[in-house]
């Protein structure tokens, strides 16, 4: 389990004072990076050591309890699934342990050539053995 | 079926040269906003017609096309299916006829107390009929 | 003198109910870049015809009045000064005739090496000339 | 002279691999936000205690060098002016002591009326004695 806290801003706030919702995404991506940071690794130390990007597919929130600025997000990740081309990551977000939201990204593990075009391809295990 | 358009601006792609995915979300609540707008409603407006709050519950997307930099990203929207509290919204979202995204939103009809506390109430038929 | 429009969003302003200011100065890098756009130009097209990228240098605004959600905001661009190997942009910004901000960008004209450095060079003509 | 820091995420960098110059603004308001904080206030200790909003009058920046994910910014603030009904804060950014950027907001101290009109009164000796 990663563990990692954000301080929600006032600007990350809307008219009803609480978190405008697209920025929970925002942190999800964000809590993404840095658990690749705690591993070592990075966007371009994947590109780097892989040769791969790893492409959003799917993602998703549902939201239990408002949280709004001031207040301490923690974020608590996990690699829940491996298939051989995607990885599902979940998310539980909390202040002060009362649930906020929980989520999940589906990432895939992709070439990139020239053109910008990407085709998934199966994941390195040492990547895997990276995330565990 | 609502439709509307964005420019998709420079600052909203990240170093892959490809939106930085929590701008999709971003959208979705642009174009429910500008729907309810197109309904002659708003956030101001349903809480001076109705007294209500339309709190996110859960939303997600799937991706299936990158978008980037100054593509036109059309976004079509539709309630596709009204709970006793709750309503649905689906968007499908292309550049060009180009297949980008499909996503959702699942929002509340609530009251919003001085405290700010939130609490679920059947939704109004006046406001379905607008959103039809 | 180039016109574009952008509307504000309900994600575009805080808890007060007013436009978060940074947004501002998105709208600006926008219009720059819808500017470039009528002109046959964007950032590709820059790199691509002159090898050039336009790094900020320098930015600021002044706020008049405030501006919120479901306001259209009305942006005024024009390149106002022309350095040897920098130009300033000044903007305009109003809603319904009323001011709501001025603001400026000064951008370079600068190469960018394979390691990402970049250096300032003698701003092209035709560029000039495409944006009078 | 108060310090804090920031992480750069991948969301915050543009296709050119650098921050988006946009987010720098949202940083120097984070720091704002936090220098309350840090002093035992906030947006709406200061509705609560002083009666009082601070809206921005005008903000700016110079961009030195660029910065890039991963980074972590650094943000040097100091109350550098009070004038009577407004106060400038000035802002040091750098990452590794490299100096990326300098800005400044000027800040009003106004009441606001129930239609949300905002009207400038002398700025509070007690949240200036706070605020050095």
């Amino acid at each position: 389990m990663f563990r990692t806290e954000f301080i929600i801003e006032w600007g990350d706030c809307d008219e009803a004072g609480v978190v405008f919702y697209p920025n929970y995404f925002y942190w999800l991506d964000c809590t993404f990076q840095r658990l690749l940071r705690d591993r070592g690794l990075s966007q371009r130390e994947l590109m780097r050591r892989f040769g791969v990007v790893t492409p959003l597919v799917d993602a998703g929130a549902k939201f239990r309890d408002p949280a709004k600025y001031d207040d301490v997000l923690r974020v608590e990740a996990l690699v829940e699934t491996w298939e051989t081309r995607r990885f599902r990551i979940v998310y539980k977000l909390s202040v002060a342990d009362r649930p906020v939201a929980e989520g999940f990204e589906v990432r895939a593990w992709a070439n990139k050539d020239a053109s910008g075009a990407m085709s998934g391809r199966p994941i390195d295990e040492a990547f895997k053995n990276l995330m565990l």
